[in-house]
Protein backbone atom coordinates (compact mmCIF):
# COMPACT_ATOMS: atom_id res chain seq x y z
CA UNK A 1 0.00 0.00 0.00
CA UNK A 2 1.29 3.72 0.55
CA UNK A 3 0.41 6.51 2.13
CA UNK A 4 -0.05 9.93 0.73
CA UNK A 5 -1.47 13.29 2.12
CA UNK A 6 -1.52 16.83 0.61
CA UNK A 7 -2.57 19.82 2.49
CA UNK A 8 -4.67 23.02 0.94
CA UNK A 9 -3.30 26.39 3.22
CA UNK A 10 -3.64 29.65 2.78
CA UNK A 11 0.43 30.20 2.67
CA UNK A 12 0.61 26.64 0.39
CA UNK A 13 1.23 23.49 -0.18
CA UNK A 14 2.21 20.49 1.83
CA UNK A 15 2.78 17.02 0.42
CA UNK A 16 3.58 14.20 1.85
CA UNK A 17 4.44 10.14 0.62
CA UNK A 18 5.93 7.52 1.48
CA UNK A 19 7.46 4.47 -0.84
CA UNK A 20 6.88 1.47 0.04
CA UNK A 21 5.24 -0.94 -2.78
CA UNK A 22 4.31 -4.31 -1.67
CA UNK A 23 2.71 -7.29 -4.21
CA UNK A 24 2.23 -9.63 -0.70
CA UNK A 25 4.48 -9.18 2.22
CA UNK A 26 7.16 -11.21 0.43
CA UNK A 27 7.29 -8.71 -2.41
CA UNK A 28 7.98 -5.25 -0.68
CA UNK A 29 10.12 -2.60 -2.56
CA UNK A 30 10.86 0.72 -2.55
CA UNK A 31 9.08 3.16 -5.12
CA UNK A 32 8.78 6.66 -4.80
CA UNK A 33 4.87 8.10 -5.61
CA UNK A 34 5.63 11.71 -5.66
CA UNK A 35 6.54 13.43 -9.16
CA UNK A 36 7.11 16.85 -9.92
CA UNK A 37 6.33 19.11 -12.81
CA UNK A 38 8.12 22.72 -12.40
CA UNK A 39 8.74 25.44 -14.40
CA UNK A 40 10.11 27.98 -12.19
CA UNK A 41 8.22 31.25 -11.69
CA UNK A 42 5.29 29.80 -14.13
CA UNK A 43 3.76 26.56 -12.90
CA UNK A 44 4.70 24.10 -9.97
CA UNK A 45 2.90 20.91 -10.04
CA UNK A 46 3.30 17.45 -7.78
CA UNK A 47 1.55 14.60 -8.36
CA UNK A 48 1.23 11.66 -5.91
CA UNK A 49 0.06 7.84 -6.39
CA UNK A 50 -1.45 5.15 -5.03
CA UNK A 51 -3.04 1.68 -6.45
CA UNK A 52 -1.62 -0.29 -8.97
CA UNK A 53 2.13 0.75 -9.70
CA UNK A 54 2.28 -0.69 -13.06
CA UNK A 55 -1.01 1.58 -13.99
CA UNK A 56 0.39 4.73 -12.21
CA UNK A 57 3.67 4.39 -13.16
CA UNK A 58 2.28 3.93 -17.13
CA UNK A 59 0.62 6.98 -16.13
CA UNK A 60 3.33 9.42 -15.04
CA UNK A 61 5.52 8.38 -18.43
CA UNK A 62 2.65 8.98 -20.48
CA UNK A 63 2.22 12.46 -18.84
CA UNK A 64 6.85 13.14 -19.06
CA UNK A 65 5.68 11.98 -22.98
CA UNK A 66 3.23 14.66 -23.56
CA UNK A 67 5.62 17.18 -22.50
CA UNK A 68 7.48 17.45 -25.49
CA UNK A 69 4.60 17.24 -27.53
CA UNK A 70 2.33 19.96 -28.91
CA UNK A 71 -1.32 18.63 -27.54
CA UNK A 72 -2.23 19.23 -24.14
CA UNK A 73 0.27 19.28 -21.49
CA UNK A 74 0.92 20.17 -17.98
CA UNK A 75 3.62 22.82 -19.09
CA UNK A 76 0.56 23.67 -21.31
CA UNK A 77 -2.58 23.73 -19.17
CA UNK A 78 -3.56 27.43 -18.70
CA UNK A 79 -4.68 26.11 -15.13
CA UNK A 80 -5.01 23.79 -11.91
CA UNK A 81 -8.44 22.41 -13.14
CA UNK A 82 -7.17 22.03 -16.71
CA UNK A 83 -3.87 20.30 -15.45
CA UNK A 84 -6.56 17.53 -13.52
CA UNK A 85 -8.78 17.46 -16.54
CA UNK A 86 -5.35 16.36 -18.15
CA UNK A 87 -4.29 14.36 -15.34
CA UNK A 88 -7.70 12.22 -16.06
CA UNK A 89 -7.53 12.16 -19.51
CA UNK A 90 -4.76 10.34 -19.26
CA UNK A 91 -5.53 7.88 -16.93
CA UNK A 92 -8.38 7.04 -19.21
CA UNK A 93 -5.85 6.27 -21.69
CA UNK A 94 -4.34 3.66 -19.24
CA UNK A 95 -7.59 2.20 -18.65
CA UNK A 96 -8.21 2.37 -22.37
CA UNK A 97 -5.15 0.24 -23.00
CA UNK A 98 -5.03 -1.97 -19.89
CA UNK A 99 -8.18 -1.97 -17.99
CA UNK A 100 -9.34 -5.12 -20.46
CA UNK A 101 -6.37 -7.42 -20.39
CA UNK A 102 -6.35 -6.40 -16.31
CA UNK A 103 -10.11 -7.21 -15.86
CA UNK A 104 -8.84 -10.92 -17.50
CA UNK A 105 -6.60 -11.73 -14.60
CA UNK A 106 -9.35 -10.66 -12.23
CA UNK A 107 -7.01 -7.47 -11.26
CA UNK A 108 -9.11 -4.29 -10.93
CA UNK A 109 -8.20 -0.83 -12.33
CA UNK A 110 -6.93 0.30 -9.23
CA UNK A 111 -5.59 3.83 -9.57
CA UNK A 112 -5.89 7.50 -6.70
CA UNK A 113 -4.24 10.54 -7.24
CA UNK A 114 -3.38 13.72 -5.66
CA UNK A 115 -2.29 16.94 -7.87
CA UNK A 116 -1.69 20.10 -6.26
CA UNK A 117 0.28 23.14 -7.31
CA UNK A 118 0.01 26.23 -9.09
CA UNK A 119 -0.28 27.83 -12.20
CA UNK A 120 1.00 32.02 -12.67
CA UNK A 121 -2.35 33.74 -12.65
CA UNK A 122 -4.11 31.18 -9.70
CA UNK A 123 -4.09 30.62 -6.40
CA UNK A 124 -2.86 27.17 -5.32
CA UNK A 125 -5.31 24.46 -5.95
CA UNK A 126 -5.66 20.60 -4.60
CA UNK A 127 -7.19 17.69 -6.56
CA UNK A 128 -7.99 14.14 -6.06
CA UNK A 129 -8.35 12.53 -8.93
CA UNK A 130 -10.09 8.64 -8.94
CA UNK A 131 -9.50 5.48 -11.19
CA UNK A 132 -12.15 6.77 -13.68
CA UNK A 133 -10.81 10.15 -14.53
CA UNK A 134 -13.04 12.24 -12.27
CA UNK A 135 -12.04 14.46 -9.95
CA UNK A 136 -12.93 16.74 -7.12
CA UNK A 137 -11.16 19.60 -5.30
CA UNK A 138 -10.34 21.18 -1.72
CA UNK A 139 -11.93 23.63 -0.30
CA UNK A 140 -11.70 25.88 2.90
CA UNK A 141 -13.73 23.39 4.59
CA UNK A 142 -11.92 20.22 3.87
CA UNK A 143 -8.53 21.09 3.30
CA UNK A 144 -6.74 18.48 2.45
CA UNK A 145 -6.97 14.73 0.43
CA UNK A 146 -4.98 11.55 1.67
CA UNK A 147 -4.87 8.37 -0.74
CA UNK A 148 -3.90 4.93 0.46
CA UNK A 149 -3.60 4.25 4.08
CA UNK A 150 -5.76 7.13 4.90
CA UNK A 151 -7.52 6.14 8.34
CA UNK A 152 -4.79 5.73 11.27
CA UNK A 153 -3.21 9.28 10.20
CA UNK A 154 -6.90 10.76 9.56
CA UNK A 155 -7.66 11.80 13.32
CA UNK A 156 -4.41 14.06 13.67
CA UNK A 157 -5.35 16.00 10.57
CA UNK A 158 -9.09 16.70 11.54
CA UNK A 159 -7.90 17.95 14.97
CA UNK A 160 -5.09 20.42 13.89
CA UNK A 161 -5.22 21.48 9.95
CA UNK A 162 -7.18 24.91 9.01
CA UNK A 163 -6.44 26.94 6.20
CA UNK A 164 -4.55 29.20 8.56
CA UNK A 165 -2.12 26.82 9.69
CA UNK A 166 1.34 27.68 8.72
CA UNK A 167 3.32 25.93 6.43
CA UNK A 168 5.80 24.44 9.19
CA UNK A 169 2.88 23.39 11.10
CA UNK A 170 1.51 21.56 8.12
CA UNK A 171 4.58 19.69 7.30
CA UNK A 172 4.93 18.59 10.95
CA UNK A 173 1.65 17.51 10.93
CA UNK A 174 1.71 15.39 8.18
CA UNK A 175 4.79 13.89 9.60
CA UNK A 176 3.07 12.83 12.80
CA UNK A 177 -0.15 11.87 10.30
CA UNK A 178 2.87 9.38 8.42
CA UNK A 179 4.38 8.49 11.88
CA UNK A 180 1.08 6.96 13.20
CA UNK A 181 0.15 5.28 9.80
CA UNK A 182 3.45 3.49 9.62
CA UNK A 183 3.90 2.40 13.18
CA UNK A 184 0.27 0.75 12.81
CA UNK A 185 0.59 -0.60 9.52
CA UNK A 186 3.99 -2.91 7.77
CA UNK A 187 2.63 -2.02 4.19
CA UNK A 188 3.46 1.88 4.85
CA UNK A 189 7.37 2.91 5.27
CA UNK A 190 10.53 5.02 4.96
CA UNK A 191 11.81 6.93 3.18
CA UNK A 192 9.58 9.91 2.61
CA UNK A 193 9.13 12.82 0.31
CA UNK A 194 7.96 15.69 1.94
CA UNK A 195 7.17 18.75 -0.38
CA UNK A 196 6.40 22.18 0.55
CA UNK A 197 5.61 24.69 -2.29
CA UNK A 198 4.56 28.74 -0.69
CA UNK A 199 1.71 30.49 -2.33
CA UNK A 200 3.13 32.61 -4.81
CA UNK A 201 6.75 31.05 -5.14
CA UNK A 202 6.33 28.87 -8.50
CA UNK A 203 8.47 26.73 -7.69
CA UNK A 204 9.77 23.99 -5.51
CA UNK A 205 10.36 25.88 -1.62
CA UNK A 206 11.35 22.73 0.14
CA UNK A 207 12.00 19.31 -0.66
CA UNK A 208 13.46 16.68 1.77
CA UNK A 209 13.68 13.11 1.55
CA UNK A 210 13.33 11.51 4.59
CA UNK A 211 14.89 8.28 5.98
CA UNK A 212 15.67 6.67 9.05
CA UNK A 213 18.48 9.35 9.35
CA UNK A 214 16.85 12.12 9.09
CA UNK A 215 16.66 13.76 12.83
CA UNK A 216 13.73 16.10 12.41
CA UNK A 217 11.75 12.67 11.98
CA UNK A 218 13.23 10.29 14.52
CA UNK A 219 12.99 13.11 16.81
CA UNK A 220 8.73 13.30 15.92
CA UNK A 221 8.88 9.60 16.10
CA UNK A 222 9.85 9.59 19.48
CA UNK A 223 8.85 12.54 20.97
CA UNK A 224 5.25 12.54 19.43
CA UNK A 225 4.72 8.79 21.41
CA UNK A 226 6.06 10.08 24.55
CA UNK A 227 3.46 13.47 24.34
CA UNK A 228 0.96 11.02 23.56
CA UNK A 229 1.12 8.99 26.98
CA UNK A 230 1.84 11.47 28.41
CA UNK A 231 -1.49 13.49 26.96
CA UNK A 232 -3.12 9.94 28.02
CA UNK A 233 -1.90 9.61 31.60
CA UNK A 234 -2.55 13.32 32.58
CA UNK A 235 -6.89 12.52 31.49
CA UNK A 236 -8.16 11.42 34.46
CA UNK A 237 -9.26 6.84 34.64
CA UNK A 238 -12.76 6.78 35.09
CA UNK A 239 -13.33 6.28 38.29
CA UNK A 240 -16.53 3.85 38.51
CA UNK A 241 -14.67 1.03 37.57
CA UNK A 242 -14.06 -1.35 40.76
CA UNK A 243 -10.18 -2.08 40.60
CA UNK A 244 -10.67 -4.92 42.89
CA UNK B 1 -20.00 0.33 10.43
CA UNK B 2 -19.19 -0.45 13.51
CA UNK B 3 -16.38 -0.07 15.88
CA UNK B 4 -15.60 -2.54 18.56
CA UNK B 5 -12.36 -3.41 20.63
CA UNK B 6 -11.80 -5.70 23.49
CA UNK B 7 -8.57 -5.79 25.40
CA UNK B 8 -6.94 -8.49 27.39
CA UNK B 9 -5.13 -7.30 30.39
CA UNK B 10 -3.32 -9.20 33.56
CA UNK B 11 -6.55 -7.74 35.42
CA UNK B 12 -8.98 -8.81 33.32
CA UNK B 13 -11.06 -7.48 30.27
CA UNK B 14 -11.54 -4.32 28.96
CA UNK B 15 -14.83 -4.08 26.19
CA UNK B 16 -15.86 -1.57 24.07
CA UNK B 17 -18.93 -1.28 21.20
CA UNK B 18 -20.40 1.33 19.17
CA UNK B 19 -24.31 1.02 18.06
CA UNK B 20 -24.31 2.63 14.84
CA UNK B 21 -25.74 0.62 11.86
CA UNK B 22 -26.42 1.72 8.41
CA UNK B 23 -27.81 0.03 5.38
CA UNK B 24 -26.83 3.72 3.37
CA UNK B 25 -26.30 6.85 4.70
CA UNK B 26 -29.99 7.26 4.58
CA UNK B 27 -30.81 4.20 6.65
CA UNK B 28 -29.01 4.80 9.91
CA UNK B 29 -29.76 2.81 13.15
CA UNK B 30 -28.67 2.04 16.90
CA UNK B 31 -28.50 -1.26 17.70
CA UNK B 32 -25.86 -3.00 20.63
CA UNK B 33 -23.42 -5.31 19.43
CA UNK B 34 -22.52 -6.20 22.54
CA UNK B 35 -23.67 -9.45 24.17
CA UNK B 36 -23.52 -10.79 27.59
CA UNK B 37 -23.25 -14.74 28.65
CA UNK B 38 -23.47 -14.56 32.82
CA UNK B 39 -23.41 -17.08 35.46
CA UNK B 40 -21.62 -15.03 37.95
CA UNK B 41 -19.30 -16.74 39.82
CA UNK B 42 -18.97 -19.43 37.85
CA UNK B 43 -18.53 -17.88 34.03
CA UNK B 44 -18.77 -14.83 32.27
CA UNK B 45 -18.51 -14.21 28.72
CA UNK B 46 -18.95 -11.15 25.96
CA UNK B 47 -19.54 -11.28 22.38
CA UNK B 48 -19.39 -8.15 19.87
CA UNK B 49 -19.74 -8.36 16.59
CA UNK B 50 -19.22 -6.34 13.12
CA UNK B 51 -20.65 -7.18 9.82
CA UNK B 52 -24.39 -7.82 8.02
CA UNK B 53 -26.59 -7.11 11.36
CA UNK B 54 -28.85 -10.01 10.21
CA UNK B 55 -26.65 -12.30 10.10
CA UNK B 56 -24.88 -11.46 13.57
CA UNK B 57 -28.51 -11.41 15.17
CA UNK B 58 -29.31 -14.54 13.92
CA UNK B 59 -26.06 -15.89 15.27
CA UNK B 60 -26.67 -14.55 18.56
CA UNK B 61 -31.00 -15.88 18.38
CA UNK B 62 -29.18 -19.12 17.53
CA UNK B 63 -26.34 -18.73 20.54
CA UNK B 64 -29.31 -17.92 23.33
CA UNK B 65 -31.87 -20.77 21.95
CA UNK B 66 -28.75 -23.13 22.19
CA UNK B 67 -28.29 -22.09 25.86
CA UNK B 68 -31.73 -24.13 27.13
CA UNK B 69 -30.80 -27.49 24.79
CA UNK B 70 -28.86 -30.15 26.42
CA UNK B 71 -26.20 -30.14 23.57
CA UNK B 72 -23.00 -27.56 24.09
CA UNK B 73 -24.18 -24.03 24.66
CA UNK B 74 -21.94 -21.01 25.86
CA UNK B 75 -23.10 -21.79 29.63
CA UNK B 76 -22.00 -25.59 29.32
CA UNK B 77 -18.68 -25.43 27.65
CA UNK B 78 -15.85 -26.39 29.59
CA UNK B 79 -13.57 -23.50 28.65
CA UNK B 80 -13.00 -20.21 26.20
CA UNK B 81 -11.63 -22.11 23.58
CA UNK B 82 -14.64 -24.37 23.51
CA UNK B 83 -16.62 -21.28 24.04
CA UNK B 84 -15.12 -20.12 20.82
CA UNK B 85 -15.46 -23.48 18.72
CA UNK B 86 -19.08 -23.49 19.51
CA UNK B 87 -19.84 -19.79 18.60
CA UNK B 88 -17.61 -20.50 15.21
CA UNK B 89 -19.66 -23.82 14.73
CA UNK B 90 -23.13 -21.28 15.22
CA UNK B 91 -21.50 -19.15 12.67
CA UNK B 92 -21.37 -22.20 10.37
CA UNK B 93 -24.83 -23.30 10.84
CA UNK B 94 -25.84 -20.08 10.09
CA UNK B 95 -23.58 -19.85 7.16
CA UNK B 96 -24.83 -23.49 5.71
CA UNK B 97 -28.78 -21.81 6.22
CA UNK B 98 -27.81 -18.51 4.27
CA UNK B 99 -24.91 -17.62 2.64
CA UNK B 100 -26.11 -19.48 -0.61
CA UNK B 101 -29.03 -17.18 -0.83
CA UNK B 102 -27.15 -14.03 0.28
CA UNK B 103 -24.84 -15.06 -2.74
CA UNK B 104 -27.74 -14.78 -4.82
CA UNK B 105 -28.07 -11.18 -4.32
CA UNK B 106 -24.51 -10.85 -4.45
CA UNK B 107 -24.20 -10.08 -0.49
CA UNK B 108 -21.35 -11.10 0.79
CA UNK B 109 -21.28 -12.97 4.38
CA UNK B 110 -19.88 -10.88 5.91
CA UNK B 111 -19.34 -11.45 10.07
CA UNK B 112 -16.64 -11.04 12.33
CA UNK B 113 -16.56 -11.17 16.08
CA UNK B 114 -14.86 -10.43 19.04
CA UNK B 115 -15.27 -12.79 22.31
CA UNK B 116 -13.85 -12.15 25.50
CA UNK B 117 -14.49 -14.21 29.16
CA UNK B 118 -13.62 -15.89 31.88
CA UNK B 119 -14.81 -19.44 32.72
CA UNK B 120 -14.03 -21.29 36.25
CA UNK B 121 -10.76 -23.40 36.03
CA UNK B 122 -8.77 -21.06 33.80
CA UNK B 123 -7.63 -17.24 33.56
CA UNK B 124 -9.29 -14.76 30.88
CA UNK B 125 -9.56 -15.20 27.45
CA UNK B 126 -9.74 -12.99 24.41
CA UNK B 127 -10.35 -14.62 20.51
CA UNK B 128 -11.44 -13.17 17.30
CA UNK B 129 -13.62 -15.34 14.99
CA UNK B 130 -13.80 -14.86 11.15
CA UNK B 131 -16.87 -14.95 9.18
CA UNK B 132 -15.80 -18.88 7.83
CA UNK B 133 -15.81 -19.99 12.11
CA UNK B 134 -11.94 -19.84 12.44
CA UNK B 135 -10.52 -18.04 14.89
CA UNK B 136 -7.33 -16.54 16.76
CA UNK B 137 -6.90 -15.70 20.33
CA UNK B 138 -4.99 -12.83 22.15
CA UNK B 139 -1.18 -12.94 23.41
CA UNK B 140 0.73 -11.06 26.20
CA UNK B 141 2.68 -9.85 22.39
CA UNK B 142 -0.84 -8.53 21.15
CA UNK B 143 -3.63 -8.02 23.53
CA UNK B 144 -6.81 -6.62 21.87
CA UNK B 145 -8.39 -7.31 19.37
CA UNK B 146 -10.36 -5.09 17.05
CA UNK B 147 -13.18 -5.44 14.49
CA UNK B 148 -15.16 -2.98 12.17
CA UNK B 149 -13.36 1.14 11.11
CA UNK B 150 -10.61 -0.78 13.27
CA UNK B 151 -7.87 1.79 11.61
CA UNK B 152 -8.22 5.38 12.85
CA UNK B 153 -8.13 4.05 17.11
CA UNK B 154 -5.55 1.95 16.77
CA UNK B 155 -2.55 3.81 16.97
CA UNK B 156 -3.28 4.83 20.23
CA UNK B 157 -4.31 1.33 21.40
CA UNK B 158 -0.58 0.56 20.40
CA UNK B 159 0.68 3.38 22.03
CA UNK B 160 -0.59 2.42 25.12
CA UNK B 161 -2.03 -0.86 25.69
CA UNK B 162 0.02 -3.75 27.54
CA UNK B 163 -0.64 -6.41 29.58
CA UNK B 164 0.06 -4.62 32.67
CA UNK B 165 -2.14 -1.31 31.61
CA UNK B 166 -5.02 -0.93 34.70
CA UNK B 167 -8.45 -1.75 33.83
CA UNK B 168 -9.25 1.83 34.52
CA UNK B 169 -6.43 2.90 31.98
CA UNK B 170 -7.50 0.54 29.56
CA UNK B 171 -10.96 1.45 29.48
CA UNK B 172 -9.73 5.37 28.94
CA UNK B 173 -7.60 3.86 26.13
CA UNK B 174 -10.38 2.39 24.74
CA UNK B 175 -13.13 5.30 24.70
CA UNK B 176 -9.90 7.75 23.40
CA UNK B 177 -9.40 4.88 20.39
CA UNK B 178 -13.27 5.08 20.05
CA UNK B 179 -13.15 8.71 20.20
CA UNK B 180 -10.91 9.19 17.34
CA UNK B 181 -12.70 6.92 15.44
CA UNK B 182 -16.30 8.48 15.88
CA UNK B 183 -14.42 11.85 15.09
CA UNK B 184 -13.10 10.81 11.68
CA UNK B 185 -15.78 8.24 10.33
CA UNK B 186 -19.39 9.11 10.50
CA UNK B 187 -20.51 4.96 10.25
CA UNK B 188 -19.81 4.73 14.13
CA UNK B 189 -21.47 6.00 16.38
CA UNK B 190 -23.23 6.53 20.17
CA UNK B 191 -24.29 5.13 22.42
CA UNK B 192 -21.30 3.08 23.67
CA UNK B 193 -21.47 -0.04 25.60
CA UNK B 194 -18.11 -0.22 28.17
CA UNK B 195 -17.52 -3.91 29.96
CA UNK B 196 -15.05 -4.34 32.81
CA UNK B 197 -14.56 -7.99 33.53
CA UNK B 198 -12.22 -8.26 36.38
CA UNK B 199 -9.61 -11.10 36.24
CA UNK B 200 -11.37 -13.83 38.89
CA UNK B 201 -14.32 -12.40 39.89
CA UNK B 202 -16.34 -14.25 37.01
CA UNK B 203 -18.96 -12.04 36.54
CA UNK B 204 -19.49 -8.16 35.53
CA UNK B 205 -17.79 -5.56 36.95
CA UNK B 206 -18.82 -3.00 35.53
CA UNK B 207 -21.00 -1.90 32.53
CA UNK B 208 -21.91 1.13 31.44
CA UNK B 209 -24.29 2.83 28.69
CA UNK B 210 -22.49 5.92 27.08
CA UNK B 211 -24.61 8.10 25.57
CA UNK B 212 -23.80 12.30 24.70
CA UNK B 213 -24.78 12.82 28.27
CA UNK B 214 -22.37 10.83 30.24
CA UNK B 215 -19.32 13.30 31.84
CA UNK B 216 -16.75 11.09 31.64
CA UNK B 217 -17.06 10.57 27.84
CA UNK B 218 -17.65 14.35 27.39
CA UNK B 219 -14.72 14.99 29.23
CA UNK B 220 -12.91 12.66 26.96
CA UNK B 221 -14.08 14.00 24.02
CA UNK B 222 -12.92 17.68 25.34
CA UNK B 223 -9.54 17.12 26.52
CA UNK B 224 -8.23 14.50 24.81
CA UNK B 225 -8.62 17.11 21.47
CA UNK B 226 -7.20 19.39 23.29
CA UNK B 227 -4.23 17.21 24.53
CA UNK B 228 -3.71 16.48 21.30
CA UNK B 229 -3.38 19.68 20.33
CA UNK B 230 -0.98 21.23 23.07
CA UNK B 231 1.35 18.25 22.37
CA UNK B 232 1.24 18.92 18.87
CA UNK B 233 1.44 22.63 19.15
CA UNK B 234 4.65 21.76 22.05
CA UNK B 235 6.82 19.53 19.11
CA UNK B 236 8.97 21.90 17.21
CA UNK B 237 8.36 22.66 13.82
CA UNK B 238 10.83 21.65 11.24
CA UNK B 239 13.30 24.64 10.80
CA UNK B 240 14.46 23.93 7.39
CA UNK B 241 11.02 25.04 5.38
CA UNK B 242 11.41 28.87 4.44
CA UNK B 243 7.87 30.46 5.17
CA UNK B 244 8.62 33.04 3.46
Amino acid sequence: MTYCVGMLLDAGLVCLSDSRTNAGVDHINTFRKMNLFERPGERVLVLMSAGNLALTQTLVSLLRERLATDGPNLYTVANMFEAARHVGDCLREVHARDGEALKEFGIEFNASLILGGQILGEEPRLFQIYAAGNFIEATRDTPYFQIGEAKYGKPIIDRVIRPETTLDEAAKCALISMDSTIRSNLSVGLPLDLLVLRTGALRVCSHTRIDAENAYFEMIRTRWGESLREAFHALPSPDWIPLA
